[in-house]
């Protein structure tokens, strides 16, 4: 049985994240999960789901916080993501029936990311893993993935034609034909940039990816790509810039529908369909970022999850894992 | 007399650039204007607005398209962007009455750029100039200047540090006591960041700005930072990603106000004031970019602007040459 392993101490909701595992498992009649966490809190919401068959818990209570330096994560042993990902270094229980699969965590960051490539290592010829969530785009069906979002702050040339090689793979394991790549740039034209970005841009060029070319940075979300290059830096400013514009374009919008009686009787009538484009939108749909590159993959999902963005960040791992994602990843990188 | 320099030329619409030009004029009754352009399309434009006293025209067919290599503005005499740029430089007429204060062109970013280093100069002591748009906040009467957003690649801790030393200034020259500075960066503890940024932290911190620390690219939009400085790649990267969440979220926004009898109701009781909405965070009053740190400052309005958009734009221009800004930035410059 290929099993998925849940770290439930870390984010904001134990309950949120407790409620996306059940859900999950529900969906998922043939998939094992491993819950670590306090049993007393965990049991009563697998009573509950009617799933305590497929589960297992690993009793744990201590949990590393986003204020800690990330690398204490090898060695906070009784920690959940230590033990986490521990387990998935180790890849299946001492039967070998079990195959473990992905570790999804709603924990700090940079212990999820420092100890996956610490713990768990990387795949051979994978110069450096990275973390990429899959953005929006007026197509539901639509999503392009940008890849890295912080992992990796300086990066070089051939750092980044990794990231398009993996982003490539990862888009196939899901259903997408030939993923057309774009690099994240200030123009489209092929000279444009900065040093990186034109050095890589030869890299991508001399590649048998799809490499479309360089793009800007509002047609992230246009669905015109299937996988965005970029150094972390760049990628995290791209995605929180934008988080800040969802916002402010929210709070506008909250502010517009109540500042009059005839703006209030219209919010009422549009409320429901505002609450389905919030949703598609949203985080929720996103299902977390994978981190890819180490030899299993690790889901990190938002710190404050709702229970479908931890089901989503969940079924992310278990797609993962079907695909065999990581055998893909291997394939692709032995062969160059 | 004060005049401001405007090329009729640049940007997609003649007509919203003279409308534009008209509506300034006629709220800034103490300044003159020199149009650049085709004066047979532009007298009728000045006759209509009543303002043909306080303005000439230079006769001018020729634009640089987007297309052409920016630098060929130095040597294209009977440009646009090059007469426009060549009188700045002079600074005022033969008889010394009439001082030229800034240049407006919705003409090819690129070149208005680089015609303004090439042909106008830098202030002693700016090491580099730098284009900086300000972006709405959920408070209408803030805005948040970000610099530098293109005219930059590859920089150096000592050009971010004159940004924010230049946006500084700027934002003084416009009513801001003691403007807080903000470092554009993925996470708000000291120590976050790339090589770059955690090289001009450390000058940031020595410095005697009122230097806030490190940001994450949301806070962009929250109106908690008066200055965000960045190289010109991630402030490009920044803006634009920002506009096309606004750009995904506006296009979602009328499918969801169109999917319905309900919602199309609602969209009607609700229209107005979703335009005044769009309107006050849309390019529209941010006026443009002003392109600071030379000589004499230029104003890079949209090339899609509106008539409105144009109108911010001189305004921007109007204001630097009011506050004397150029002055300001000299004494900022020369006492360090």
């Amino acid at each position: 049985m290929k099993k998925i392993i849940i770290d439930t101490l870390g984010g904001d909701s134990f309950d949120n994240i407790m409620q996306g595992t059940v859900m999950a498992a529900q969906v998922n009649p043939d998939i094992g999960f491993i819950l670590i966490g306090e049993r007393g809190r965990i049991w009563p919401h697998l009573m509950a789901g009617a799933i305590t068959s497929r589960c297992e818990i690993i009793e744990c209570v201590e949990s590393i916080s986003n204020d800690e330096p990330p690398t204490v994560v090898k060695n906070r042993s009784n920690s959940s993501i230590h033990i986490g990902l521990k387990m998935l270094k180790e890849g299946c229980d001492h039967t070998k029936e079990h195959e473990y699969i992905a570790f999804i965590s709603a924990g700090s960051t940079g212990a999820v990311l420092a100890g996956a490539v610490l713990m768990i290592g990387r795949i051979p010829g994978v110069l450096r893993p990275a973390l990429c969530p899959l953005l929006p785009s007026p197509d539901p069906k639509k999503r392009t993935m940008i890849i890295d979002v912080g992992a990796n702050m300086d990066c070089k040339p051939e750092y980044l034609l990794g990231f398009a090689k993996m982003g490539s793979v990862y888009m196939k394991s899901i259903g997408v034909k030939n993923p057309r790549i774009g690099l994240v740039n200030v123009g489209t034209e092929d000279k444009k940039g900065n040093e990186l970005t034109t050095a890589t841009f030869a890299l991508l060029k001399e590649s048998d990816l799809n490499f479309v070319g360089n793009m800007e940075a509002n047609d992230a979300f246009t669905g015109k790509f299937d996988v965005i290059v970029c150094d972390g830096f760049v990628g995290n400013i791209l995605l929180k810039g934008a988080e800040g514009a969802f916002k402010l374009l929210g709070t506008k919008l909250r502010e517009t529908l109540t500042s009059s009686f005839k703006a209030k009787i219209g919010a009422v009538l549009v409320k429901k369909k505002f609450e389905n484009m919030r949703k598609e939108l949203g985080a929720d749909t996103v299902g977390g970022s994978i981190f890819i590159g180490t030899k299993k993959p690790v889901v990190k999902a938002h710190g404050s999850s709702s229970p479908f963005a931890f089901y989503n960040a969940i079924l992310t791992g278990i797609n993962a894992g079907r695909s065999d994602l990581t055998k893909l990843l291997e394939k692709e990188f032995a062969e160059k």
